[in-house]
């Protein structure tokens, strides 16, 4: 095996940390789970984190001058142009947390930081269900609902290394209030909290409860559902005139549950799409389940290893007809 | 003046199509209008511009030798990757034209094509009110309702090279059915035709009636407008959580006409979009007006020719990890 044909993936969740190395075709060679209990404070996280890439890379019999480098997905928000951490809401204890110059100084790595649902979807690209394809929109359902564009081979960026946030499209004019700051958005109607919130309203005791109900013949139970799905399908019709994707891949926790009623609805709003190239576009669901983070984490920072040898300042390009 | 200091910009619109020679700085050099009447044929607009090319390349005092190359911004849809013509809605009796084939043959130097609304919006990035900033998002409000993003100097292209959609994103459930297969979309609600439609159903002759009207007094001309205001205001809550813009340019006649009814109404969604970085996003009229378009085309072509040499295949970009 050539140098530099693995890397290590870091998925931090809220609740969990994956570490592993990963090789260059996607295989995890080594893998540890931690708690994340970001409470105990940001020292204590790296300590445990750097002992984690210690352990793996052992296990794996790789040192410094095998490896590309970190690559770390985060619950959000993050700040991948400065490398800091800043997620008061899944990530007490750690605020303004600086991983990358911190890991970097603690392992002698180059160090990649990324939002947790751009390095799935790399993830997806790399390896699962987005491989070879251009642009690739995934669009995550679980407790809340996130998103990443991928083009190009890049994340795409907004000002600042900004991540969209396409789980806060607006969906209704009515609808309960989002955190987002405006009512009807996307997650305020598909996400697993928007589906149990619905179903509490009726007797029904959380989302999966909701879809047992609905298939069971319940009238209340196949409304709720009948709005999720006509918003599911506004939400894939925006997404497919806003990025005209090759594919849109469908992940997270809800789709792996109920993945038929996630597809079926999603490519409904395929159909009429005559304006785009929408007979181009597939819509499937995501195949790496949990581990997409992880090693689209680490192909990742193989990816920028080799674009650049070193971390990319992820400067922003302006257009310039000429130098 | 260095030699490929300027390009030649062509704007095919469905009424008239603009030629010029256009300096790196912006400057228009020369320039000619034409009457497209797309339905005398190919052939006969094919000469027409060839001989406006070599016209204004005369009078501006260039040859081919001075000049980077020809961009054409078209009226869609357009395939940039074929370099094709193909719009029966407004350019009828071009089917199927070939036209950076047949010009690059006629004319010696090397030609792109795009769609005009990206033409428009690279002007504006290159010359306007979207210099040294990236991502930008401009949004078009005339007849219909165009839209074009910038990022990383680089139009973003969908799946075979696809244009974006962004005036035909769902923003209510209910609402008149548009051409694009769906009802209640953007463009259905805030074009021009839209308003007009609206005021028509309150005896009211055009758009700028309806305005007019509002601003007398008029009840049902003001809820036609508040509509309006509450779908604009959905649509660009949407461009901020699903690009992150740097910049928001409004530009198209109905702009131009209102423009503080637009400004206005497309900045109150940003005041409460606290999960994307909205107060790094301005919301601005665009400032090259009608020849955006030319300039934007001219300028691509300086871009591409220094960036490749000849004409880009435009060809996708799936992401590896590795080569």
């Amino acid at each position: 095996m050539k140098p530099h044909a693995c890397a290590v993936g870091v998925d931090i969740g809220g609740t969990k940390i994956a570490v592993g190395v990963v090789a260059a075709d996607g295989r995890v060679l080594a893998e540890r789970t931690l708690p994340t209990d970001s409470r105990a404070g940001v020292l204590d996280g790296l300590t445990r984190i750097a002992a984690a890439v210690r352990e793996v890379m052992h296990e794996a019999k790789k040192t410094n001058a095998n490896v590309a480098g970190l690559g770390i997905g985060c619950a959000g928000p993050v700040d991948p142009v400065r490398g800091v951490i800043d997620n008061p809401h899944t990530l007490p204890g750690w605020p303004r947390a600086p991983i990358v110059a911190a890991l970097t100084h603690e392992l002698g790595v180059p160090v990649w930081l990324e939002n947790d649902a751009d390095a799935a979807a790399l993830g997806e690209c790399y390896y699962g269900a987005g491989r070879g394809l251009d642009p690739v929109v995934m669009l995550t359902f679980g407790t809340g609902v996130g998103g990443a564009v991928i083009t190009r081979g890049e994340i795409f960026r907004g000002v600042g290394g900004e991540h969209p946030e396409i789980g806060h499209m607006p969906i209704s004019f009515a609808g309960a209030p989002c955190y987002c700051g405006r009512s009807g958005c996307l997650e305020s109607i598909v996400s697993g909290t928007a589906i149990a919130e619905a179903g509490k309203a009726i007797g029904l005791i959380n989302a999966a409860a909701v879809f047992a109900a609905a298939a069971a013949g319940n009238a209340e139970a196949a409304a709720i559902l009948s709005h999720v799905r006509r918003a599911l399908d506004a939400a894939i019709w925006t997404v497919l005139h806003a990025y005209c994707p090759a594919r849109i891949i469908l992940g997270g926790g809800l789709v792996e549950a109920q993945e038929a009623f996630f597809t079926t609805a999603a490519r409904t709003a395929r159909v009429n799409a005559h304006l785009v190239a929408h007979t181009a576009v597939e819509i499937v669901p995501a195949r790496l389940g949990a581990r997409a983070g992880l090693v689209g984490a680490a192909g990742w920072a193989l990816q920028r290893s080799q674009a650049h040898g070193r971390p990319a300042a992820h400067a922003p390009h302006p257009p310039q007809p000429l130098p």
